[in-house]
């Protein structure tokens, strides 16, 4: 056995000391004689788990004092749901739709209340990002809704839609911690965890202050940011593995890569590898517009479906795991992730272009 | 450091043979080369995993065909919204309050239509149940739920109530896995992981298929009992790790324990130990009518508050944790899960007894 590189668009690769850590402390974290799965969550030293994750958060991510952070369950599709029941206060909200996420979420929000798609790129397959100051927004929205970073498609927004007093609330999902974010131009920002932070099983969201506490109470209480954020996210168990996890993920960044800023000049090689390698050849192909391709996930094709199959059957054997692209785009797709080494993407491009050589 | 025996109402133990699979296969799990939290729920090797940990579920369980089981985030705080959304469809339904989340169960239902509390065991502090067979059910609610162990009162029902027609709801969070179960009796069974199957991050529904597809339209995509159940709980990306390790817990208990018969015969030994103890002498009381003890977690008080706070710290001493009573009841609560060894609560009476000759 060997780990492999995994490609996969999420759940994904964890940096391998963060797993190593966790594995020599499951039985007995610290001097409790406990595994971290077996605590209570109101011990005094769970406590300082989920303490100093919130906290390391905030310092990594710069997180200013008027934005609360809260721990949620339920993924960044319950976060579809839980954005117009808290933020919906107008009864309208206006939509950018880039890809996938973005339409689930848009239909989502038409449960309850006007959610208008007020751009897309669906014309050409979501390959673009729509000019953001081109956009007739809404008069009376209650905010802006965009995914940032599109998984499946490759994109990513260069620059981001600002309009005076209306909120922008970004699912961050597949780019948060991939490099430096300014919040303070958010209203609030959501992130599944499974990509970029920890395993599966919960989803971040970081809240301007005055954007809680206007849901109507008809609203289940634990669709209520206010119930948990209020709860310092210990309303109901949290869940607590998930929450160390990130911790420790939190810390490798801090401690290991140097910060965002670091992580982004790392992640920047990495995609450019794979991106100029794409541009010097004509047998791959990446469909995306140049200025909205992703640092995250990088989608590619080769000339037939049939070599797309071949491809990834021959990178799996190689370790080079989980490439083949989403069914709504085909080929193929490496997702290339902050703990996916700068070496598996060298290496893979070494296989792309001995492929390329084999079969151009 | 040693490993302490834990008495936490939950997160609790988790059994040691578990723990030390987990952490053997921590960085790669089987030929796979990949933790099972970084890989892609929709992989072949995740998708054996999910897919096992049901069938192992359905079969320890003896869950009848038709019935449903799904995956859920949110915990059974989140449930307490679910089955109204999804089962009361006359717009009426019936709690019983036996403590203090079956009230939480019956406020938040009341957010949704007529929630009746037909019947409570407030007027002397949850110390029973009462006798079902003597309750006036509303004519037109939709289903009756209970709460059929009560972890903080430490109480647990005898006899379920069975109307003709009105499905029973059934929060079993502290006592699934405990002994068999007759799910034919229920109409939905849920429960929060964290007690006796997994850790902390999921809650599991099974759901007589009849019960299903009943939602209105304007309820939250992901509070749906349908929308996870028909994608086999893979709606969106599940809690991974949490399913895993339940399967692990699951397998222990057919293989190691040898099934839910005889982990109940190892549950009411534990606690007899303890109820037996507690009978023989006066310095400690059990408030609980007899009858209604739960096996699961076991109340107690020693002649005054200075007492109770002299025993958890010595206790804690000597490697018995997370005694402390609930801040509604006081004294201590001993929880005795699957998970805790039978040894642990000998040596725990052993402690009792010394505490009560040293005190008494």
């Amino acid at each position: 056995m060997a780990r492999v590189y995994n490609f996969s668009a999420g759940p994904s690769m964890l940096p391998e000391t963060v797993l190593k850590k966790a594995q020599s402390e499951l039985l007995e974290y610290g001097s409790s004689g406990q595994s971290v799965m077996e605590m209570s969550h109101r011990s005094g030293v769970y406590d300082g788990i989920i303490k100093d994750a919130e906290a390391t958060l905030r310092r990594v991510l710069s997180i200013p004092d008027n934005y609360k952070v809260g721990f949620f369950q339920g993924g960044a599709s319950t976060q579809f749901a839980m954005v117009p029941l808290n933020l919906m206060t107008t009864g309208a909200a206006d939509y950018i739709v880039t890809g996938n996420f973005s339409k689930k979420a848009a239909e989502e929000a038409a449960k309850f209340g006007r959610a208008t798609v007020v751009a897309s790129s669906k014309d050409k397959n979501f390959t673009y990002i729509p000019d953001v100051k081109a956009i007739s927004y809404s008069p009376d929205s209650s905010y802006i809704h965009i995914c940032e970073n599109n998984t499946i498609f490759g994109t990513r927004y260069v620059e981001l839609p600002q309009v005076d007093g209306v909120p922008l609330v970004a699912d961050m999902s597949s780019c948060i911690l991939s490099r430096p974010t300014d919040v303070s131009k958010y209203g609030l920002i959501y992130f599944g965890v499974q990509k970029n932070v920890a395993p599966a099983g919960m989803a971040v969201a970081i809240v301007r202050e005055d954007l809680l506490g206007h849901a109507a109470d008809t609203v289940p209480t634990m669709l209520n940011y206010k119930t948990i954020i209020d709860a310092d996210s210990m309303y109901n168990t949290p869940p607590c593995w998930c929450i160390y996890m990130m911790g420790l993920v939190l810390h490798y960044l801090e401690d290991e890569v140097g910060g965002l800023a670091a992580m982004e000049r790392i992640n920047n090689a990495k995609a450019a590898l794979l991106y100029d390698y794409l541009d010097s050849q004509s047998f791959f192909k990446n469909p995306v517009e140049k200025k909205y391709r992703s640092i995250m996930n990088v989608t590619f094709t080769s000339p037939s479906a049939e070599l797309d199959k071949k491809f990834c059957a021959e990178a799996a054997e190689r370790g080079f795991v989980n490439l083949k692209g989403h069914r709504l785009v085909g080929g193929m797709r490496a997702s290339i992730y902050n703990a996916m080494p700068t070496e598996g993407v060298e290496k893979l491009v070494a296989f792309m272009r001995d492929f390329e050589r084999r079969n151009g």
